[in-house]
This record gives C-alpha cells, sequence and structure tokens, in this order.
C-alpha cells in the first residue's frame, strides 16, 4: 500500500515548506520537496494544496473511563475531586470500552495519534477492562498506551496527615498487584497492533516503595512505559515530605524508577534541583494545563523544564477534570499560559515548540520515541492532515500560529496511524461514531450530578491544607 | 410577531429548571414553568426539550478589525505586539466591514448577542470606518457598542521613560477629537436598531487628561458607555506612577470618567485599592483572559473584584491578541484561570456565576443592563438555544458545565436579538456566511505575516522594563 501526499505544508528545520510525503504500508518511505516525487501506478494520492501535514500528537496522559464523568465532578482541589470521582467511576465493561473509544475519537480530531491511558480498572475484573479498552482502541485503530491504575495504600494515605483519618479497605498487596500486571502484560501488550501496556502506579502518594520499584523492574526488564502521577498538587508535596524527608523526585530516583521510559503527570510542584535530576536521566514531565487550573494544582514550571533539557508532552488529563479532551485546547493553553511566569518574552513557548512538545515531547513520554512523533523517513506513519481552507483557520497568515493560538474546530481532514488511514474528509473510518453517541446519550449513569457532593475527607482537607 | 419556546432547561434562581418563554416582538414577554403557557395561533413553536435557553453573553471587549490579523503576530508583550499591530493594520473599508462581520459571526455562533468594539478607525476616515462597522453590524443584526479609538499622545508616550524615545507623528488634539466624537454619535447612534456609539479612549496612557476627562463629559450628557483600556501591563502601571504619582485608577476617578457607564478593559495590574474604588462607583471591570496570557500580561485579580462586588465582564479581545473570537473559550478559562490565585476552592467560580458574569456583566458594561442580560419578562429577547444533544455535550450530566468547563463546538441552535431570530439549525439566517469565508480566504493582505518582525522599540523596552 502506497500513499502520495502531494505538495503539502509540512515543518521542516522549524520552517513550513512544501513538501511530497510517501508512505509505504506502515513507515514514511519518502520526504522530499513539492512535485519531486514520482506518481506511481496504484498509489492513492492526496493533493495536499491548502493543507498542513504534522506528526500525530500524543495525549500524554488521560483516564479514558473518566468520559462518563464529565461534567459532572464541580471545581475542587483534587483530594476532594478525588474523592468525589471514586463515588462516580463507572463500574460496567461496555462503559469502558466507549470510554476508549470516545477518548480515541475525540484525540484523533483534534490531532493525535496515540494516547496514555492511565486507566482505572475495575477491581476483580483487572483483565476484563483492560480488554475492554484494547477492543475499544484496536476498533478505532488508534496508538494506545494503557497503563493500568494500581496501588496498594488507601486513599487516606494520600493526604498529609492522612493517617488521622478512617483508613478505608486495604487494597491488594504490592506482590498481588505485580504478578496482575504481569499477566495483563503476557495477555494484552501487542507492539505489533499498536497496543502497548505500560506499567502505571498511581503516585506515590498511593503507592509503597515495593510497588514503585517493582514497576521499574518490570519497565526495565520488558521495555515497557513507566507512567505515574508526581507531585500534582502542594498536598502532594508536603506529603512527600512527611514520609520521605527528600524530595518525591530524588525518592524515585533512589528506587530506580526513573529512566527514559518514565513519564510523570503533571509535576506542578517539582523543584529546580528535581528538573535537573530529571533531565539528566532522561525521563519525561507530562504538562496538563486544563486539568491544572480546572483543579486549582497550580503551574507546572514548563518553561524551566525546557530550558534545563527536560523533556515535555501535553496531555488532557482525564475528563472528569478537563471537561473536554482536545488536544489542541491542551496545547494552546500549554503555549500561553507560561509568559505570566516569565516576563522575559524571549522565552515564551513558540507554536512551533508547542507542536513538538506534543508530538515528539508525547511520543518519548509513551516510550514509542522511536517509532513515532517526527515527519522522518524510517518512522511510522502517524500523520495528521489538517484543512487550511477551513473558515477557523483564515484568514490566510502562519498556519501554525491559527492551529496553536487560534481555536481550530473540525480541521482535522484526514490521519493514519502506523500507514493505516483512519480519518478521511473529517469522518473517522473505522467505527460508528453515531452508535458510540447513542451510547454516551442513553446509556444509565450509575451517579447522578445531583449526587456528587463534598466528601468526608474535605474537612480534614480543610485543616490540613487550608486552615494552618 | 409571538415565539413560543417550550419546555426548555434555563436557570432561574441559580438552578437549572424547564420553563416556557413567550417572545413577543422585541421583548421577553413570559417565563413560566413549563408546560403552563399555551399556543396561541399564528405563533412560532420551538421545542425546547435537550435544549439549554440562556441569555446572550456580551464580548466585552474586542477590536474587529483585527480579524485580519488573526494568526500573524507573535506571542510578544502588549508594548511591542502593539508596534507590530499597528504595522499590520488594514487599511480598506471593506475590510472594517467584514472584520464586523466576522466578529459579529464569531460571537453570535459562541453563544453572545452582543459586542463591545473598541474599534480601530482609519484616520482621516474615521467616519467613513465607523459607517463600515456599522453596516456590517446590522447586516448581521447583532448588538454592537461601537467605541472608536482614539488618542492625542504618541505611541512612545505609553511607556515607561517613553520620552527618551523618538516621538512618533502628533496626533490630533482632544478638541478635534472630541468633536469628531460628536459627529460620529450624531450620524451613527442608533439603539433603536441595536448600535450604540461609546466613548473610547485609548487609555491613560496614550490620552491627555482633557481628553479622557471630556470624553467623561460626553458619556455623561448623552448616557454613552465609556470604554477604555486600563493598567493592562505592568508598563502601564509604572507609567502611571511615574505620570501622575498616583494610581491611574484614582486619577480617572479625579478626572470625573468613572461612573456606572464606564467599563474597563483588562485592570490585570489594579490595586486593592483600585478595586474597592471601581465597585464602589458602580463601573466595570472587563476580563479578557486569553489575550491576557498570549501577551503575558499576567492574571487580573477576578476573584477579588467579584468578593469586592465589582461588576466584572468576559471579553474575547481582538483576534490579534486572541487568535480565536469564541466567547465560549473566553469563559472557561476566566472560569479555571484564578484557581491558581487562590488555594480556598469555595471562592472559585461556578460556571453559573461564570454566564452570569458573561451575560448581565457584559450587558452592564456595555451600558444596556436595563434592556438585555437576563431572562426575565420585560427585558429585550437577545436570547440563545444551545442543543444539549450534540456529542460535544455529552454525556447528560450537568448541561451548565458541560457548557462552560468542557469545550463545545457547533451547539448554538438557535439566537435571537431584540426579538429577531438570526440563528437557525446552527445556520446564521441573516448574512452570506460563504461570501465572508470567501473574503477572508481571498482578499489581499496588507501586511505579510513573514515582514511582522520585532520593532525598533524593543530595545527601549527591554532595558526598561526587564534589565532594571
Amino acid at each position: 500500500m502506497q500513499t502520495l501526499i502531494r505538495s503539502v505544508l509540512a515543518l521542516q528545520n522549524g520552517t513550513l515548506q512544501s513538501v511530497d510525503v510517501l508512505l509505504v504500508d506502515q513507515h514514511i518511505r519518502t520526504v522530499a520537496p513539492a512535485g519531486t516525487i514520482p506518481v506511481a501506478p496504484h498509489q492513492q494520492v492526496i493533493p495536499g494544496e491548502d493543507r498542513l501535514l504534522l506528526p500525530g500528537f500524543v495525549n500524554g496522559h488521560t483516564h479514558s473511563s473518566q468520559v462518563w464523568q464529565r461534567g459532572l465532578i464541580p471545581q475542587l482541589p483534587l483530594e476532594l475531586w478525588l474523592a468525589n470521582v471514586f463515588d462516580s467511576t463507572p463500574r460496567q465493561l461496555d462503559q469502558f470500552y466507549w470510554g476508549a473509544v470516545s477518548t480515541a475519537l475525540d484525540t484523533l480530531l483534534s490531532g493525535g495519534t496515540g494516547l496514555i491511558d492511565h486507566a482505572y480498572v475495575i477491581p476483580g475484573q483487572e483483565l476484563e477492562t483492560v480488554d475492554a479498552l484494547v477492543r475499544g482502541y484496536k476498533a478505532v485503530g488508534i496508538r494506545a498506551v494503557i497503563a493500568p491504575l494500581i496501588q496498594d495504600l488507601p486513599f487516606a494515605s494520600g493526604l498529609p496527615k492522612g493517617c488521622l483519618l478512617p483508613q478505608s479497605a486495604s487494597p491488594r498487596s504490592a506482590a498481588d498487584l505485580l504478578a496482575l500486571m504481569e499477566a495483563i502484560i503476557a495477555e494484552f501488550h501487542d507492539p505489533n497492533n499498536g497496543i502497548y501496556i505500560g506499567v502505571g502506579p498511581t503516585g506515590f502518594h498511593r503507592c509503597s516503595d515495593e510497588l514503585l520499584a517493582g514497576c521499574g523492574e518490570i519497565s526495565d526488564r520488558l521495555n515497557l512505559c513507566y507512567h505515574t502521577h508526581l507531585l500534582e498538587t502542594r498536598a502532594q508535596q508536603r506529603l512527600a515530605q512527611e514520609r520521605y524527608g527528600i524530595s518525591a523526585v530524588q525518592h524515585l530516583q533512589n528506587l530506580g524508577c526513573l529512566t527514559p521510559r518514565t513519564s510523570l503527570a503533571h509535576g506542578v510542584w517539582i523543584s529546580e534541583a528535581d528538573i535537573a535530576l530529571l533531565a539528566s536521566v532522561g525521563s519525561t514531565l507530562v504538562h496538563n494545563p486544563v486539568s491544572n487550573l480546572r483543579l486549582g494544582s497550580g503551574l507546572a514550571p514548563v518553561l524551566k523544564c525546557l530550558q534545563a533539557g527536560l523533556n515535555v508532552a501535553i496531555g488532557c488529563d482525564g475528563a472528569a477534570s478537563n471537561d473536554a479532551q482536545n488536544m489542541l485546547e491542551a496545547i494552546k493553553l500549554g503555549t500561553i499560559l507560561h509568559t505570566v511566569t516569565d516576563s522575559d518574552y524571549e522565552n515564551w513557548l513558540t507554536p512551533e515548540q508547542a507542536v513538538q512538545m506534543a508530538a515528539v515531547g508525547g511520543a518519548k513520554a509513551a516510550n514509542l520515541g522511536d517509532r513515532t512523533g517526527t515527519l522522518t523517513p524510517g518512522m511510522d506513519a502517524d500523520l495528521v492532515l489538517y484543512n487550511l481552507d477551513h473558515p477557523s483557520m483564515l484568514p490566510r497568515t502562519n498556519p501554525l500560529q491559527l492551529l496553536v493560538l487560534g481555536r481550530p474546530t473540525d480541521v482535522v481532514e484526514a490521519a493514519w496511524v502506523r500507514g493505516r488511514q483512519l480519518v478521511d474528509q473529517g469522518q473517522v473510518l473505522t467505527v460508528d461514531t453515531a452508535a458510540m453517541h447513542h451510547h454516551l446519550r442513553y446509556q444509565a449513569f450509575t451517579a447522578k450530578a445531583s449526587q456528587v457532593q463534598h466528601h468526608p475527607v474535605e474537612a480534614h482537607y480543610r485543616d490540613v491544607m487550608l486552615n494552618r
């Protein structure tokens, strides 16, 4: 199968140039100046005039089943929001299937060709849950890293002075959870079909050292993405000091958890020393700007990270903390937000840097930097074609700036993942989107919005975090 | 003409309830519980099931001709960005017409029924420019306040220590400009057709006391909106100290410029004393969150304003500093952004507060609080009907939260301004949108993106604002 995209604008060495791009099977074969690749018989030829071709973004952090909680949870700090999220989490396997489909479609139609699903899995039905997610992602055809959320400490342990709270039921042991991960990996890790299992300990705040280190051992041995939450909130920063006496980042390093395969969601409260350490080991920070504001977590020090050479990716986070799953929205906010942290505009992010973070930065976050994230011969063809003639991309000024700083809508005209075309004329080719909308519209939901209220943990939170 | 919207969700006393709404001619006649208003002959009946009806938002601050500069100007601080904006400002009258049409359509299709256009006008063709804008807004049918930008100090005066810079050509005198405003008002102020002229001195930083006070006198005498930029940047704050020795807000108050008719764009750098003063005189702060981040201006103290009882509206600002003109985007960012300024989540904005700011807050900003901004019998029918069945509004959780915190797209199903239906089935009824897109697509632009570069003023800016 060969596809020739002719005379399309693409970023080459930091500037937009018109090029021809030849895809052969699942790979990018050739990128050459416009008009120089001859058309061969049996090629699909796609005219690229008034179009922009970018490597697909990777949504560096989401929780797909939260699609069902979109518009449900009020604006609250993470720790109180989480209590509400637990109470309204979906419990039916087909909700997980449709959650994966919906997340994949929102990603594709906002410029993404891959995602990291830090996936909630139903206790006691972990393999079935992952199976539902895998079926969803394979149905769409998107590239997906599924990192099941695992933890062996109770919820109250995630709060400073949490031991003062009544303990919830004890979760499974670290050994059990590591054995479970081995079983999930054996059954579902399927790189040849674009499905990857990652190890996804929830975060240091909910995990024992044994579990954190055990996940690191699996990641090392099997070359898997290690994906975890890190210092999302001030409460977590305080908890790390309380529990370890050193920074959480240093603690993870001491446990052997930080490698180039490691991606850390949020990092709002990392220090300059943390940044230097993360950069030195080649890990990735996944920035989730919409969620960080929605939950009042704060402003991640993204400019400092980039200046230190730390790889940064962009994520949407789950739909319960960002009631949209649109990569272009997250990229825009991640680009303009950090101006308030540095008055020298020469340090501000450009649209070019923003798309690089979302594409190649995201690919590295997913431990797939050798496969995807750049428009380079030999890489997999994970590509997105944007329609520059769409009203939301007018007038004809700087296409990349319009894409990143505008509010583009319905501009993804075509998309390929591993060489397979998943979107054509703005329509997803692989799944029945009407059926998905039908399910989102009519499927009974386990919790009503009106039932979501402040949680009993609130008094403790206010006492520890606000009234000191 | 009567229109009955039956069984539609609407905000009543802070909660969503199903109501019938009867519109008669240009007014809202009745709001009553669903199913209680009988259908009369010759009524247009609109089924409201799965729909949300809100008073239209007012885009509290924009510059319509910047539509032509969308995607053009790099991310720079206001003072340097402005220099680039001047250099690429459109000069043709039909660009102003289409700029108004485009701004009006973007506003309407993102939930707005009114706007304040702080309008650049071509020097020497001021009346012709306003005429083009009026024609554009009347063609669409949106409610528009046009406040022509006027100033009598040169650009360099807007910078701290600006007198060290070579002065640009001297603008017109205050007396000339005030006479010009009288002429514009006499010819174009047309409340009976939804077109209002406001007085729009650019800002204290570019205006003499004579001009600022003269505009106040006109606003008082003719009951016009007084609209001006205020303390958008740290540089302006420093300039005010340099020039007046007191806060710019106190200076405006001393000149008699602050009344309930006054709306002040940005106010990023106002103090708590400024906030108290503005609240006491009943003026309005127009918050432009996207633009404030795009230009690195900072975070306006919106929560403190609201706590002090100061009216706050939401604006998009012009398309050169917010490369989208989408009210729902500005409202979302304005809602989630301020969490980082106050760790107590009980002070965070709710979706209900956000839509109130954008609707009734915006109406007050436009000096139209007695006509529009609420769903109340006797008010003008400026209303927007949202489709809750659209995929971007699923699943069925909290409609207001989905609208404000999601990323709704193509959800405006119908809109009325002054009782006249301007949008039906998501399509604008009054103007040829294809013709507008054609103009945006093909009209020659006066400056190429590649010609926009850093301005000679940059060395001064860096010296004064960064290197001290």
